[in-house]
C-alpha cells in the first residue's frame, strides 16, 4: 500500500494487476474491433480457381491476331464444361473460372466481335488477365496473426474463409456503483440540497466506446450496509468501479467497504489533478477502481487508469499516440501535482494547437465538455506561453 | 452524367447530393457519440447551492484564530436548517450545501477538534473552500452548441440539466444489397467456381462503426428480376449499396436496375485505383451507391465516398485528419489513375513511418488486412525513396 505515489507508478501497478486476455469464440458478426486470440489461415487457395480478372475472351496464346469462333459464354459462378484449345473462344465474365486450356483472357474492349466470331488481337501474352489459382493467398498461409485487430478486411479475409467463429479476446463485463447521498437519478426532481447522477451515465458511454457490452449500474446510499450490499452483488464482474465516497471524510465508506469485502488495497491517493485520491485495489481477478465523486476526476481517472487496463484485458495495447501541438494561448501550471489538463485541440494548417479548457473552478465540467484531448503538464512546468511546444492525446472517442 | 471524372469531384458530388441532417429525439443513454441538434442549456445554476469544496468546518471569519463550539453536522444530500453565526462552527461535507451565514469551509486537516470544540486556524479567508451558487455555470448559460459531439462530459453536463433526451441528427438507416452468382453465404461450402460473400459483413462492420445501427442485408443473383425486386423492397433505406454487377459486362445489372427504379445517374467511373467502376445515383432522398464486387474496391468505395456522405448525414464533419508521415520503403506509382495505397502507419520515435500493403494482384485482401491507414498518390508521383514525406488518414477504426 503506497502514499501518494506518482502517475506513472499508478498506472504501472494498474497494468500490473491486470489479468491475462481470456479468449472466448465470437460469432463472426460481433467480432469487429476485438482482437484475434489465434491466427486466422486460409482454408484453401485463393483464387480457388484460375480466376478471370476482366470481361473478355479466354484464349490460347496460339490465336493472337486470329479470328475465331466464340464456342461458349462462362459467367462468375458457374462450373466450366469444357476444355479451351487453340481456334476457339470462350466468352468469359469478371470472377469466373477459365477452363482449362485458358491462356489467356483478352478485355471486350480489345477484340472485334461479329456474329459467332472474335477477332484476337497479336499482342497478347501467357497469364495476361488470369489470377492463377493460389496466387493471391496459398491455402493454409497464416493471413492474420494472434493479436491482430478485427478490422473490416479482417472480417472479409475470415469470411473468404468460411469462419463463422473466430477466438477473440472477450471483452471484459463492468460494474458500476454511484455512491452519494446528494445525487439523483436524472429523471427525477433534485431537491435544493441535491443534484443529479451525471457519473453513472459519462461511465457507461466510455466503458460502451473502447468495446465494453456487459454493464451493471447501481447506486448505493452513504451507508456501510447499503454500499456492503452493492459490493457483494457484483462480485463477478471483470471490472468494479465506484464513484465517490473515496477520500477520508466521516461518510467516505469506499474503501472500508472494499476491505471488508475482500480486496486487496494495491494503492490510494495519486499525485495528480484532477481526481488525486483514486483507490485501487483488487479482488481475485476483479480490479476495483474508487473513483472520485468529481466528474472530472472521475473522467480522468476512467480516461487514463481504466481504460488502459480493460484494453490490456481485450488484448489490446495500452498507450495512446501522443502529437505534438503548439499552445494555443499563455498557460500558468501552478501546485505541486502532475496537471492532467483537457483542451481542444485543433488543425491549424499543418500543426495543432492545443487550447486549455480551463473552468471555474474545479468542478466545472460545463467548460470541460469542449475538450477533445488532454495535456499532461507535470508540475514543475511553471509559466508557458502561446506558441509553447506540448504532447497531446486524444479523448478515445476523437481518436 | 460525367464519364471517369476525378476522385475529387467524386467526393463533391456525392456530398453536394446529400441531404441536410434531421433531428429527432434521441434518449440520453443512446446519444453517445451523436450530434446535438440544438443547444444543451443549464436548467438552474450551478452549483445550485453554495457548496462545501472540502470535508471540514462552516465558520465565519470573525472566528478566525478562535476555538468555538461545533453545533451540528451537514453531510452532503442534507439540507441545512439553521444558520451559522458568529461563535459556532458546522462540521460539513464535501458536496454538501454550505448553510446560510457561512463566510468559509476550513479543511479538518487544518483545525484541531477536541470533543466538541474545534480550534480554527488564523489565516482564513472570506469564501475559502465555498463554491458559490452558479460560479461553475449560470441558469440558463447554453453549456453545449448545435453541432457539438455528444460526448461522455456532454453526457454529464445533459444528466446533470435534467435531460432524458436531447435533440441530435438521426443515424441514417443503410441497405446492403450484394450480387453475384459466384458468392454463397459464409457458412455455406462453396462449389469449385463459388467463393463466399465477403463483402457484405465487411460493409455492415464499416457502417456500424460509423454509427449506423439500422442495417438490413440481401443477396441478388445476377438476373434483372432478382436485383429489381431486391432494390424496390429497401425503397425507404436512407443509402442503399450495392455491390458487384456494375461494369459494363453482360451480366452487369446494376446501373440498369437503378435507372429502371427511377434513380438519377450522377456518376459512374471514378479515375482513381482501386474502385474505378463506381456508380453514384440519387432516388428521391436515397444515396445509392453501386461498389464495385473487388473487396479492396468496395473497402476504399465506403471509406472515401460513403462514409463523408453518413457523417454529413449525422451532422458530422466530413474530412479526415492528415497527418505526416516518412515512406518506410521505395515505392513506385504507376498509371494514369490517382493512386489510394493501403498502408500500415507505425510510430517510429516523434514521426510516423508507413509501409504500403502491396499485395500480389488487385483483388488480393490478405496483405490489405494488414493495412490501418491510407495514403494518396497522384498518379504523377513516380518512383518514391525510401524516406519520402507523404500525407497519410487513418482507417476509422485506427482513428
Amino acid at each position: 500500500m503506497h502514499h501518494m505515489i506518482d502517475p506513472d507508478t499508478a498506472l504501472r501497478l494498474v497494468l500490473e494487476a491486470t489479468p491475462s486476455p481470456e479468449p472466448i469464440w465470437l460469432p463472426l458478426e460481433e467480432a469487429s474491433g476485438f482482437v484475434l486470440a489465434e491466427p486466422l489461415c486460409a482454408d484453401r487457395d485463393y483464387p480457388p480457381f484460375p480466376r478471370a480478372m476482366m470481361d473478355g475472351y479466354a484464349v490460347c496464346v496460339a490465336d493472337a491476331g486470329k479470328t475465331i469462333p466464340v464456342v461458349g459464354e462462362i459467367a462468375a459462378g458457374r462450373a466450366w464444361s469444357s476444355e479451351i484449345a487453340p481456334g476457339s473462344a470462350l466468352e468469359i465474365m469478371t470472377g469466373a473460372p477459365c477452363p482449362p486450356g485458358s491462356e489467356a483472357v483478352i478485355q471486350k474492349e480489345r477484340v472485334v466481335r461479329a456474329g459467332d466470331t472474335v477477332a484476337i488481337p497479336s499482342d497478347i501474352t501467357h497469364g495476361m488477365n488470369i489470377s492463377p489459382i493460389g496466387s493471391e493467398c496459398a491455402r493454409g498461409k497464416e493471413v492474420l496473426h494472434a493479436g491482430d485487430l478485427v478490422s473490416p478486411l479482417a472480417l472479409a479475409c475470415a469470411a473468404t474463409f468460411g469462419r463463422v467463429t473466430v477466438r477473440a479476446y472477450r471483452p471484459p463485463s463492468l460494474a458500476i456503483i454511484t455512491t452519494g447521498d446528494e445525487l439523483v437519478p436524472v429523471e427525477v426532481e433534485p431537491g435544493p440540497a441535491q443534484i443529479r447522477n451525471s457519473n453513472g451515465i459519462m461511465l457507461t458511454a466510455m466503458a460502451r466506446a473502447i468495446g465494453v457490452r456487459e454493464i451493471t449500474a447501481g447506486h448505493a446510499f452513504d451507508t456501510p450496509d447499503d454500499l456492503d450490499a452493492h459490493i457483494q452483488r457484483v462480485v463477478s464482474a471483470d471490472v468494479l468501479l465506484l464513484t465517490g465516497a473515496v477520500s477520508e471524510g466521516k461518510y467516505d465508506n469506499v474503501p472500508g467497504a472494499l476491505r471488508k469485502s475482500g480486496a486487496t488495497p494495491v494503492f490510494h491517493k495519486v499525485a495528480q489533478r484532477p481526481g488525486k485520491p483514486l483507490f485501487f485495489a483488487t479482488r481475485g481477478r476483479q480490479l476495483i477502481f474508487g473513483l472520485p465523486g468529481n466528474p472530472l476526476s472521475c473522467h480522468l481517472g476512467i480516461h487514463r487508469y481504466v481504460t488502459p487496463a480493460i484494453w490490456k484485458l481485450m488484448g489490446k495495447g495500452t498507450e495512446r499516440v501522443q502529437h505534438r501541438a503548439v499552445l494555443g494561448c499563455r498557460f500558468n501550471v501552478k501546485g505541486s501535482r502532475t496537471l492532467f489538463q483537457l483542451v481542444r485541440a485543433e488543425r491549424v494548417g499543418d500543426e495543432w494547437r492545443v487550447t486549455p479548457c480551463v473552468g471555474r473552478g474545479s468542478a466545472d465540467m460545463y467548460t470541460a465538455a469542449h475538450a477533445n484531448a488532454l495535456v499532461r503538464f507535470s508540475p514543475d512546468a511553471g509559466e508557458m506561453g502561446e506558441g509553447a511546444q506540448v504532447h497531446f492525446e486524444f479523448l478515445d472517442m476523437w481518436r
